[in-house]
């Protein structure tokens, strides 16, 4: 029996997908990659995934676990294998107010768990622009970023268990609740960020935080990344860390903005080169509730620094939100960044650099990227206050070759103490890069790794580790 | 060439010690475990490590690594092995107050980390009782837990980036100081928490934050565990989370501690059931400057919301402290939980249950115990805050087994969807609780990956898995 029938005949017909059924899971969100799989594989629970995966590793057929397919870094290309679809597992099976944690399944999409935090006036504090499509299976899988790591972590520091099947459909039970668990290696954080290629994760833990009763968000131009960094502290320093995003959009990247989406205002009335957005969230009743004056406190802690630093030059302009609306419209801009991003031949980087060297990154990668390919064109913004800077280049008709593009940008953020891979993952299009510039004695133990919880090689091959 | 001749030709003859110059590294700090190594080794950097590795490697013989030897699992027995001492590592090399990390070497003293953060208005927030004499290799490689845990998360939530020297004394560059770094599977987080039985910490980049600077400290008897929640959560809403420390002490801990120091006062004029240390701590001006009338604002949150507890009974008495000795002596109570603990014959044990079963944890396990041994006396101390309980038993002379007793306490806070390790890790002690208890895949997995980083197991044989 083919292992198209044995899944079929495990999983029932319609959760096993063919020809034309699968064009979906065919491309990825950029477009850069398409393929075609063996078939797709949707199972209901945690046993049909472990059924999945016992027959395709009998076969040494390869399997590709997907969660929402909006990676940017081609981690679920699957030309001829099994894509293994967690899209049915999508409940929350459990939101413990008390206990400030969610259980979910893996294929949760992480807008829904936000509404369902929301209920409970709590906060699962994981966003980026994909969140209306992107699953908890994928977030856990990437370790995934975003533009609230400044506050509350990456994925990795917001899971409290997982569950995971391996690559010969045996279970592993990691769903702990609790903060404090040293018992043994921590294959938690193991398989957070293993991108598919050690085991599928089925279910996690995650914690929960209160959400913010107040926001303070403002579009913010300053004179230099030098000075965005100074108010970025004084932020810090006012209100005790309670800066949840700290996001820069260069002119360019505003004025594209502006061209894809002409019925929007700019933020401001001239064009500024940093622009920032920032935003200040607050849950206690000191900052959230109005002064004698109708004043909301975390407000007057944003408006106070920005007003003195407009004093000494160092803020050029600045705009608070007064709505909601204008609010999401701030947001909007900031996360059409994968849009705008994609929107000419693109090669994109995703790198971090100590946060001190951005401009001096900047500086160096413009450089490198002119002397290479006259034609090409730097689309940057970054979540300044992780030093996580997406330099996106466009690409002439004549570019130069992609990877060369992108060793480029890569060399230049290593050169500062920096990393070629901050939130995206390696995927596909990141390997050239582990093999050049990840410790040689640590892909070597990556690959130990693999061979021990993958034997036969079926996990996402090709991705991750070269 | 006997080893001990090979690591003194690479070391120097006063780097390696033998016979009587290994006293202190001859028993761990309970006294419960006695061993004599093969030899003790002293490297004075990480190409010494190295060395001693790849000798031992070469040779087949076991290494344990050692730091301020404080662990209370046994992690560091080791009959017969070569002792890796990394006591001479012990520089605090870099503290970057604008970047809030600092890179220290394995050898460095907890308590010294502290004193070289606070000079820059800094604060390294992992703080336990061993704090001058455990080392900062020792709390990675345990992953040690603490005070502070409520708010500042365990040891691997400081961590940045390490050096891990492995069984062949081939080295791993994990030293990132970056705040989001995905580049294949996260061998940081595999190495923190292994206990020397993977790789040897050198070195590690550490997260600061800034150092409090107001405190409000008070000791506070409640009517009931179930109350004590209660009064947690209200701190927390009324503070957005500035909970420091919230742990628990029993009427029993509270009266031994009296016997040990009868200098000291009592908290209360009377004795109470639940006694609570408490501790909020602030950075910003509006939660630091004093109010118009003298006070300083945290100390007014903190009194706020006892003073409404106490109108409603479920807070008995409270005393704020007044003053930095007031303060510390509520803390050295606290904090001579290991002396206390280890004043009479006893079974110590670290367990973690969800929060809110920290009560019915304590009645099972108290008549657990009680049918066992009716001379086991309980002495239990608690970072309620994180659900951790040392529930330490203290044996009568008829003692039923040792393990027994503390399989009987496990056993209680599994069924509870606890953990039989919150944060001593596993060592000797807790081996057998690693083989009854802990998810049999997990195990297998773990043995795979010992294999792969340590083939000779050479490494801290015995430990953590079995």
């Amino acid at each position: 029996m083919s292992l198209v029938d044995t899944l079929t005949r495990a999983l029932g017909a319609d959760a096993v997908l063919t020809g034309g059924d699968m064009a979906p899971w065919t491309r990825d969100w950029t477009g850069q990659y398409r393929w075609t799989p063996l078939c797709v594989a949707r199972p209901a629970d945690r046993d049909g995934v472990a059924a999945v995966l016992s027959a395709a590793h009998q076969a040494g057929v390869a399997v590709v676990p997907v969660g929402g397919n909006t990676g940017l870094s081609g981690g679920t290309m699957a030309e001829g294998a099994v894509m293994l679809s967690l899209d049915r597992m999508n409940t929350v099976r459990e939101i413990r107010p008390e206990a400030r944690l969610a259980v979910v399944e893996a294929g949760v999409i992480l807008s829904n768990l936000h509404e369902a935090a929301a209920d409970h006036g709590l906060s699962f504090p994981m966003t980026f622009g994909a969140r209306g499509s992107c699953t908890l299976g994928g977030i856990l899988a990437t370790n995934a970023g975003g533009s609230n790591v400044l506050r509350h972590g990456n994925t990795r520091d917001l899971v409290l268990g997982v569950e995971v099947v391996l690559a010969d459909g045996r279970v592993i039970d990691l769903m702990s609740e609790l903060h404090k668990d040293n018992t043994g290696l921590n294959l938690r954080h193991l398989m957070i960020g293993s991108e598919g290629v050690l085991g599928v994760i089925t279910a996690a833990v995650v914690k929960l935080v209160p959400a913010p009763r107040a926001y303070a968000t403002a579009m913010v131009a300053v004179a230099s990344l030098d000075q965005a960094l100074v108010l970025l502290n004084r932020l810090q320093e006012a209100t005790g860390g309670q800066v949840e995003a700290f996001e820069y959009m260069p002119r360019r990247f505003v004025e594209e903005y502006g061209k894809l989406h002409p019925e929007t205002r700019p933020p401001f009335d001239q064009g500024h080169d940093v622009n920032l957005l920032i935003e200040l969230g607050a849950t206690a009743p000191r900052d959230v509730d109005p002064d004698p004056d109708g004043q909301v406190p975390v407000a007057r802690y944003l408006e106070d620094v920005l007003a003195g630093m407009l004093e000494d030059g160092a803020v050029l302009d600045a705009v608070v939100a007064r709505s909601e609306a204008q609010r999401r419209a701030f947001w909007a801009r900031r996360e059409a960044a994968a849009e705008v991003s994609t929107s000419r031949p693109v090669v994109l980087t995703d790198v971090a650099v100590p946060l001190d060297k951005v401009s001096e990154f900047l500086l160096r990668a413009e450089a490198r990227l002119a002397a290479l390919d006259p034609q090409a064109v730097p689309m940057v913004v970054a979540h300044l206050g992780d030093g996580n800077v997406h330099c996106s280049v466009w690409i002439g008709v004549d570019a130069a070759g992609r990877n060369q593009i992108m060793e480029a940008v890569e060399e230049e953020a290593l050169a500062l103490g920096g990393s070629f891979s901050a939130e995206h993952g390696i995927g596909i299009s990141k390997r050239p890069a582990m093999a050049r510039f990840k410790d040689p004695v640590a892909l070597e133990i990556m690959r130990g790794i693999k061979a021990v919880m993958d034997p036969k090689g079926i996990l996402n091959p090709g991705k991750v580790i070269p």
